[in-house]
């Protein structure tokens, strides 16, 4: 993708602690390239971005922490995807803030397939774990690949079910991709580096810092069309990713439970704040305008209706009122009444102002 | 309220199975009151309403079901309030359909009190019975006066709430008020007549037919200002009751529950449609506008949020950038970044396009 060069001069700055994404964009306009970045003298840098972060460029990264990185990309399952490369996610390029740099292991092909994030608590219940299984099993079986944390609970059973289905599963980790955390979910990383993808914009090294979940938090909704909450608490982790999804533009599902439950809070919280409540796959797949599942083979048509209701005749397809109606069908008030109100339910039937009755299908 | 000769002309016209709410307010319309209509020959009625409703108003209701009415109306806690009445209930006059004359058993002056519907499954969990009990009783004491239908499960544990709460509880039933139905709540109806009341538009010695509870559920939601669904299946008459409320231009809620459970499906499909998610009476009471929580006193000054946190005091109330504030504050990014992530989901700080962040109290 980059040559030698290129590559080596992205994986020196994504070793600079004090550098932000921010800072570097800053920088990749100012100077156009990772190897003018590189190449610039302090004062140049210092012109763009604050003095001690020209200077921390300057001085350039630990030659330990680079000797490894270069290593880790002599693996052919490890690659780095950047900014300027086309196979950099177009989705993450939408959100305010996307990372210059990812570091992935296993497929880069599935950072560009349609996705869906599928998050929820460390501390679920069974019903939760298997529900996220469930959910993301099918969903992946419906086209969307599941991007979840790597976090024990609701992520790992997102990305146990992802792995299964038909559209394997992505995870976007807190750490350099050299670590495994938690180390409980050591088996399924490998699993996802060999069948899925892991992605990370920590540089290699990086361990398990509580300040770096919540901003990587944002990639996991970034690089998916839509965020479904699982299982939460309120101030979760999950709520971090559900809020980004919203600034990102991105739907938010949300399963709801027992208002008694504490990891239902979260997800209830969401739907008051204009989540969807979902009880299904399917309520996710139709929304997103994926649905396989033909509705008009579940529908009876107008004429196997009517078979199956007088009323239907004497309805017809104008509005009426209720004694017109008694009139021409011979049925009194009482049992037409309870005729409509069946028919309204079943959406064949409408309810017009001034108590007239329209047949609608 | 009304003249003993309007009284026995509303009893009998009430009488005539074959009259609709329509027809008379037609009626009556064009014969101004009911002894006038009463009085009218089968020729004038005929032409307002189908000639076999004029031939059985002319003809005149069973004499025997008149008299029972009129020995009804001898006890003092029984009435008939009418449409011409003032002590018609303001809420029920918005409806489509509203009811000419309603049997009232208990305390009148109820009717036109702040009310909720609070509906339910017939074949409700322990925990839904509970959750029914539980909100009712909070929401009567929260000024709102709990209308149900008297059907065993969540309706009979709303109506327990609200008479134990401070507004009490009114049924309105699907049945003459001479009889209770069904059986088992025989001890909440009497209840019902002494602490609260109970209503009906139909006719004294009219028995528990199928097709009048549907009908009857308009008015449950008519006479309330909201309505709350806690259990119910798809295709029940609690979602009846519900979709008249929207009609009714009420507001609509639903208690959200496991997505594995029919009994709440009824409500997740509420919630779908636009119904409000509501874990608590205090959802409801704040959405109602009658919320007495104080919310200044659980909500930290801005001054003692600064005290707790250093990075407040280096963001001012300004717009600013990542690298400004970590220049200022002599923090890290990703020590910046992660408590920026707190306060946000605190509500102190907001997040602006272009990567710039604002306190915002």
């Amino acid at each position: 993708m980059s040559s030698d060069q290129e590559t080596l001069a992205w994986l020196r700055l994504g070793l600079i602690a004090e550098l932000t994404p921010t800072g570097l964009r800053k920088l990749l306009a100012a100077l156009t390239t990772p190897e003018g970045v590189c190449a610039a003298d302090r004062a140049t840098l210092a012109r763009v971005v604050p003095d001690h972060v020209a200077a921390a460029i300057a001085r350039g990264p630990d030659p330990e922490r680079l000797d490894a990185a270069q290593r880790w990309l002599e693996d052919p399952a490890n690659q780095v995807v950047t900014l300027a490369d086309n196979a950099y996610p177009r989705l993450l390029l939408e959100i305010p803030d996307p990372p210059p740099l990812l570091y992935v292991k296993g497929n880069p092909a599935l950072l560009d397939h349609a996705s869906l994030a599928v998050v929820g608590s460390r501390n679920a219940t069974q019903q939760g774990r298997s529900n996220a299984e469930a959910f993301s099993r099918e969903l992946s079986d419906g086209g969307f690949t599941i991007i979840s944390g790597l976090a024990l609970g609701i992520d790992a059973a997102a990305h146990a079910g992802g792995l299964v289905g038909l559209s394997s599963s992505i995870a976007v980790v807190g750490t350099g991709l050299d670590i495994v955390y938690p180390a409980r979910n050591r088996d399924l990383a490998h699993r996802l580096a060999e069948e899925g993808a892991l992605v990370s914009e920590f540089a290699l090294g990086t361990p398990a810092l509580a300040s770096n979940f919540p901003r990587r938090n944002r990639l996991i909704s970034g690089l998916a069309s839509g965020c479904l909450v699982v299982e939460a608490a309120l101030k979760s982790g999950s709520l971090i990713t559900a809020r980004y999804a919203l600034e990102q533009g991105r739907e938010v599902f949300a399963v709801p439970g027992s208002i008694h439950s504490s990891l239902s809070k979260g997800c209830h919280l969401l739907i008051k704040q204009g989540a969807k409540l979902v009880e299904s796959s399917q309520d996710i797949l139709e929304e997103l305008g994926a649905a396989v599942h033909d509705r008009s083979t579940t529908i009876a048509s107008a004429d196997e209706i009517a078979l199956d209701n007088p009323l239907l005749a004497a309805l017809g397809f104008d509005p009426i009122d209720l004694d017109t109606l008694c009139q021409r069908s011979g049925l009194t008030p009482d049992t037409a009444s309870a005729m409509l109100l069946t028919l309204e339910l079943e959406g064949v039937v409408s309810r017009l102002p001034g108590g007239k009755f329209q047949r609608v299908r």
